[in-house]
């Protein structure tokens, strides 16, 4: 019990202390300690009231001429430009829209392309000027979320290359004068893992081929730089810890000298240099809205410009700074209140190679996150030993990350 | 005068008669005359409500839970399920989600692999098998609106096949035993023209190639009688006659002993058998599913399916009646109220060829277009000389319709 005491007031003391703690009042939060914001971040307080505002006024009054008056027909480039200080990107290189999975898609076909791998008239000539090039294969994380490599797989398919799953530390061994694209998770869903972006992507370039990063679970917990360490490609989800809403829609980061060369598989109107004037001919918009596709969805795209309203005067440096003594006082939490043995942290120790988020290996662990649920601690299980707690810094205190742990242990117990 | 008086008066008995007038209720509606349906449909009563639960309620509350508790996670098929008999389908063949363009890329790449051009494990293999089985070539139509025709480049493109632009009209003639798919559109988005789905199908099956079909100008305001014609694939939008709102997400119909053969190249996580197995190896879920790539826009997604309820007890059938009434009647005082020769139909006079809109050409349509929209009559103008007013047989009587016949009579004398 005293431990609980000393424990619950260092909690006490780091909440006091921390200049972040005032932007929980901008998010509808509960009794419960929600630690799964890296799945589906929390209801920020500015979107229901917006999101009413675009459902009532902007589509039931102005209706139609809200593509020009409410500013729907620019929001995927708008948004993009207010998620780009978030990972590190200078405006104009960022759009929104469509699932991850698609722009996975489109990032790595185009990542191909500029490898050269994939160019020509059909895809045979394609595969041909690949094996050219002598550029026809790309690298998949081994472990990513497996979308990643299912679309890979098809990316591959589609443009004559072959591919090759490997870990993310087996990557510089693996590349060769054969790799046209690298595909890679920034932080792995299931570990909690960083991966090092900056040397990979130098790795990457080393060996003359593309690099293409997954953000899903990095964009937002932490610096990413995508500027400063000259990623080529990278897409992202917005509903974790961007806080967007279910399904809100993703982005695409196409490198600005890369624009000209990006070749798009879904070369849809919206990215047509003069969309409305109905042209037979595809002739690509220059920029980042070259990754645009059809029209996009204005009430999710709308909320999660609202949630990103949040943001305004916070760093990305101060919430990474925080998400790293979140997860620290948790695994300390954890490792006080949890009987030895019954848990193993898959999340490493080092702070370089730690997302926002800690996995635990625990036997049962479908159950015992049933029972944490049910005890007001909201993580989720990963198939098939994995308990998941996300930290996001915006709205996670240290009382909650303490009460997380004591439930964990007693649960455990 | 006499004349208005006489097309108001028959207007108001039009409008008496009109057994779907109560609908209009079920829409919010103004002093306008909206004509534009076609383009976005107007905001169902139903649907601000619904939205704001869903953010306050599903998302703010009950978070994470939601993708069981609140049905998001099946969304996409049960949506498509109550799309279903509006385009003649059964249930479990259409699934909602992504945009049009991104359906039409799915539905050709697959409708080539169906035909054996595309098939193989590479861009190179499928190329050579494409040869081999003689089936290299995809008709498109060339007055389609443009994004087909664009995603069809690209899906030729990475499928090894040529690219064929025709006239629906010159489809029979132009297919042939090199013919693998043919994209044709329902309703042409410009002139308003309803093409012979029943009688062009046919013809494409005979040439033994697949038919895609393009509904967004159809679906929603005639009957289109997919599983009766035999379709293969169709796709389609949602925010013009069915009203689901800005961006709302399209749909993708795979007719039902197709599915198995259904071979996306955007094989994302949601398509899969098992999404939570979280399996590096891609195996295809049964049914419709196969469709979906990622996570589905949840706000666009439940808003389009609170603006489906304004369907319920009403057939496809009486809306048609009513639509050909509606532009009969248009085209009615057009001709009474316009200076003969200030404009021309483009839409067909057959009701058999025409669709739900009429398309007067008319010199400086922009400016035409401008001052009716000043005066209270919304339309809009596709360049260079097209005035296009849509009739969503929901909410527009023929009041409205007379209305806007001598407004524009006004306008133009």
């Amino acid at each position: 019990m005293s431990e609980v005491r000393e424990l619950a007031f260092k909690a006490g003391e780091l909440d006091a202390a921390d200049e972040l703690g005032e932007l929980r009042g901008k998010f509808v939060l509960d009794e419960v300690v929600y630690l799964d914001g890296n799945s589906l971040g929390a209801l920020p307080v500015a979107v229901p009231g917006h999101v009413d505002d675009v459902v009532r006024r902007q589509w039931g009054s102005l209706r139609i001429r809200s593509w020009e008056e409410s500013g729907w027909w620019t929001a995927p480039e708008r948004i993009g430009d207010r998620i780009a200080p978030l990972v590190g990107a200078a405006a104009g290189q960022i759009v929104v829209g469509d699932s991850t999975s698609v722009n996975v898609f489109k990032a790595l076909v185009a990542a191909v392309r500029m490898a050269g791998a994939g160019a020509g008239a059909g895809a045979g000539a394609g595969a041909g000027a690949g094996v050219g090039a002598g550029r026809d294969e790309i690298l998949v994380d081994a472990t990513t979320f497996p979308t990643d490599g299912y679309i890979a797989g098809s990316a591959a398919r589609m443009t004559g290359c072959s591919l090759r799953p490997v870990t993310p530390a087996e990557v510089p061994g693996a590349l060769s004068d054969r790799t046209a694209a690298v595909l890679l998770n920034h932080v792995d869903y299931r570990t909690g893992r960083l991966h090092d972006l900056p040397g990979l992507t130098a790795a990457v370039h080393e060996a003359g081929a593309y690099a293409v990063w997954d953000l899903c679970h990095s964009a937002g917990a932490l610096p990413v730089g995508l500027d400063e360490h000259g990623v080529d490609l990278a897409v992202g989800c917005t509903y974790k810890y961007l806080n967007g809403g279910p399904g809100s829609p993703a982005y695409l980061y196409v490198r600005r000298d890369l624009q000209p060369r990006f070749d798009s598989p879904l070369p849809g109107w919206n990215s047509h240099a003069e969309p409305f004037g109905m042209r037979p001919e595809y002739t690509p918009a220059p920029g980042a809205l070259r990754g645009r596709v059809g029209t996009p969805d204005i009430l999710s795209m709308l909320a999660l410009e609202a949630a990103l309203e949040v943001w305004d005067g916070v760093t990305i440096e101060s919430v990474r700074a925080k998400s790293l003594a979140l997860t620290d006082f948790f695994l300390e939490c954890v490792a006080a209140y949890v009987p030895e043995g019954r848990v193993e942290s898959l999340t490493p120790g080092a702070h370089a190679e730690r997302g926002s988020q800690v996995a635990l290996r625990c036997p049962r662990a479908g159950d015992v996150m049933k029972r944490l649920i049910e005890n007001g601690v909201v993580g989720d299980f990963r198939h098939p030993d994995v308990l998941r707690f996300g930290f996001t810094p915006l709205y996670v205190g240290f009382g909650d990350v303490e009460r997380a742990g004591r439930v964990l242990g007693e649960v455990l117990t």
